[in-house]
């Protein structure tokens, strides 16, 4: 099972790739897309290298993060703006999405909804074996692609 | 001058365009897109409508009706993915879009920013000569387009 986990922003989105076989995970990719200029124009960019990542690792899944809180009405549309067009590249490249928020993540990774981001970092790196340092956003990313193969696991 | 209006909703998206030429404002063409199914399908519907709909009609520009205010968190997440659609469709079709919040439209129609619908509504019908009753959405999304075209003569 390959998974593609994507962590919105409207400066930076977060993606990494991730495949589950057997009892372990295998890190395939990830990155971060730092989008330029207007906000159509970083939609657009967000929305393509998406696209491309899903025409290149062909996961067979979209996890996303999805927060149900916000600042204020202002940046939850606009993270609604990043939310929609991520969702949009699913759809398009007929992969099915799942959403999670950022407790669940946390509960999946670390068994405990309100641990530090720098516990489920930590927890990122161990399961995935990585030794480099990763962005956090790619980090964050791949958080939300190994809670969803851990949810389909126990359902 | 041609332009696009959209009124984005998540269950129901109007759209309209409307040429204005010399003195006077044209209907070409209105509808609405209405989503069936999980909201990454009623995305993808928007999406493909509204780039079908540009690819047909050739307008100039988009304008979005773009709140600033919603009830909740929630629902300014649901609306701002609704709106990210809509940018992306103007941004891939290499068509500018311009943002107005709906006193702006208001005030564009009727001269009064807190003018009930059924004025705005009454006003589309007259300034672009409609017999013929409109879907609410398709008239909201005509309001849009004439306030950007007023906009763009002021300015």
């Amino acid at each position: 099972m390959r998974v593609l986990g994507v962590d919105p922003g409207s400066y930076r989105t977060g993606y990494g790739v991730v495949e589950c076989q057997q009892d372990y995970y295998l890190y395939i990719t990830s990155g971060i897309i730092q989008g330029k200029g207007a906000i159509e124009e970083r939609l657009r960019e967000i929305y393509e290298d998406l696209c491309a990542v899903i025409r290149e690792y062909s996961p067979q899944a979209l996890a996303l993060e999805s927060p149900f809180v916000a600042r204020n009405v202002k940046s939850a549309l606009r993270l609604g703006q990043v939310q929609g067009v991520v969702l949009l590249a699913a759809s398009s490249s007929a992969l099915p999405s799942f959403q999670y928020s950022p407790m669940e993540v946390k509960v999946a990774l670390t068994g405990y909804g309100r641990a530090p981001k720098e516990q489920v970092r930590e927890m990122v790196r161990r399961l995935l074996g990585l030794k480099d340092e990763l962005f956090l956003d790619a980090s964050d990313a791949l958080a939300v692609a190994l809670c969803h193969i851990q949810h389909c696991r126990l359902t």
